[in-house]
């Protein structure tokens, strides 16, 4: 798994007039969710302002800046790239950002499909300036899955998505939080880019070869185990009826072994992105999610945890109602109402009972 | 995907101490399959016989001979790594006689995961040599899944399977052989090394990186229609509850937009390969491959293709009587009893009228 030991960074984020889309949301991650800090982020759209004025859920007062210069007036230890395009190119114009951070020294960090290292101009620049990239999706040469995550004894509890990109790391870390705040050893298991960054250990599944994507969710499990004794929060990824990202979901469902699952959907999606396919409803996806855990180790969901960021006060609330009373489960949105509430909603689920009364 | 156009082959085929055992699966698929010849088989085991005297239903009278020095008296083009090990991985005894073979400037072809032509030794003597190696698992670099695969007008029939190594491709070859005798346009598209050896192109979507393994299904079945414009037999990978191999499976599944499923079953299989994990009933692996189909392109279950080969003529007659009984299906071990009678009844469901009564 990707994993780089270093004293806490001090990131330049690379963002150019993407800070505000959906494209960024490696960068809302790390400014959301890392215990390394952003000292500034590169987007000339927004430039003068502080990250809390153009995104407000994120509450960061880091500035914005119109060029990679400004930010090494702030004392960056590395440079990150924000953003990650579906098939993982790297975009022309970032190029010279980051020919300009390897000279000055900088660790470059980036998610991206193709691999910053293997540039030959970039992996120049990184030796003779004596700095590093790291490429958070390189992943190890994993194993076949041999079937000892099933006696992990934390108990593994895995996000499943309506869909990509509908708020499963952001599910898994807040139920962390919460976890963690009522006295559980609990740890977050990273297997995608964004989850590697926040967390400085994991392995992006969707970069593994097939074959072995189901190992290498094993491994991660393994390696959790050892981090956390009672509770793991693995990073689920794609969605079950998503036709492109669906194998890496299936992977993490059979090879991370998962005890009890989360289900997270975005209100506001009814298609699935990018494709002519309906996302399915809450009823479907538990049928099909446990159906297929039931083939091989069972897992139920426990509870859902929706994103109601484009949604009212008003709407968020009646759509919670709505999958409450759609399912029968605990229900909440864990960035709008905390994750207290749903934590406390499916503890017993999750957690043995010595455990839960410490 | 990978394709080296060549005169036809004379393979030596190597499978030393093996080619009885499920490993050499390669070997067996190429010996009754390949339009290429086998000129010999090398296994010391069985030196002095023929393949038909080890293994009867391959009907085939090439020699087996004792080492590749005998095998080369026989004037072979290519030599053929016969097995395809869980893993992937060389066996050290194989080594000698792949350097032999690029020293006598054979071809050599390989299905294993490990990538021959990236072993320096190899590649210096094939250079040496004037000869090539062939990785059949080689992937080329795919793009993600774009939903052109639902716009291919032949009619796509994938293979689907209670687990790995059931007959998936045995049964997509014998019904492409019923098809072609009936005069319809049809084609296989081949999805791992075995069926790469024997129909020269294709893709083993087992070795492309998960997130663009769709992807790489896609382009197959787009190059299938570019080769037959009635129907084309999709080569199926895994099975839907193996916790390794179920994402390639699922990658076919979504990224090879089947328009049917051919449900295939060894009847003696009653765990999931190196796994405690039961198999499913006929009803339970056509409700869970029906059930993820309808969810982006609905596709049903046709009929069934049984594995009756370690079955007695009583046995096989009664299994192939209860898989119809409990499904409803046409059901026949395709190898067992000829494919016309399987293609015959499922043939409505597959082809055009018109081509139907051409």
């Amino acid at each position: 798994m990707s994993e780089f030991t270093s004293a806490r960074r001090r990131y330049v984020v690379l963002a150019p007039h993407a800070l505000t889309s959906r494209a960024a949301k490696m960068a809302h991650g790390v400014i959301a969710y890392s215990s390394d800090s952003v000292v500034a982020v590169v987007d000339p759209d927004h430039a003068g302002k502080r990250v809390r004025d153009v995104l407000p859920y994120l509450s960061s007062e880091a500035p914005i800046v119109a060029s990679l210069d400004e930010g090494l007036l702030l004392a960056p230890t590395s440079l990150l790239v924000g953003i990650a395009p579906a098939g993982g190119k790297l975009p022309d114009d970032f190029r010279e950002a980051i020919r300009g951070a390897l000279r000055a020294r900088l660790e470059v960090v980036s998610g991206l499909h193709v691999m910053l290292g293997d540039d030959e101009e970039f992996a120049a620049l990184a030796r003779e300036h004596d700095t590093r990239i790291w490429d958070l999706r390189l992943p190890p040469a994993a194993p076949l899955f041999s079937g000892a995550a099933w006696d992990v004894s934390a108990k593994i509890v895995l996000t499943v998505g309506s869909d990509a990109a509908v708020g499963k790391m952001t599910a898994a870390l807040e139920l962390l939080r919460a976890a963690r705040d009522r006295g559980v050893d609990a740890a977050f298991v990273p297997t995608g880019q964004i989850g590697i960054a926040i967390a400085g250990w994991g392995t992006a599944i969707d970069r593994v070869v097939a074959d072995f994507a189901p190992g290498a969710a094993e491994q991660l499990v393994l390696e959790g185990e050892r981090r956390a004794r009672d509770l793991l929060f693995l990073e689920g990824q794609g969605g079950i009826n998503n036709p492109a990202f669906a194998p890496v979901t299936l992977a993490l469902l059979f090879g991370g072994a998962p005890d009890a699952l989360v289900l997270v959907h975005n209100v506001s999606r009814d298609r699935i992105e990018d494709y002519d396919v309906p996302v399915l409803s809450y009823r479907a996806l538990i049928r099909t999610y446990e159906g297929l855990c039931a083939t091989v180790k069972p897992a139920r969901v426990v509870g859902i945890a929706l994103n109601t960021r484009d949604c009212d006060d008003n709407e968020a609330r009646a759509q919670i109602e709505r999958a409450r009373s759609e399912t029968g489960l605990p229900c909440d949105d864990v960035v709008r109402n905390g994750p207290h509430a749903l934590y406390d909603a499916i503890a017993p689920a999750l957690v043995k009972t010595e455990v839960l009364h410490a």
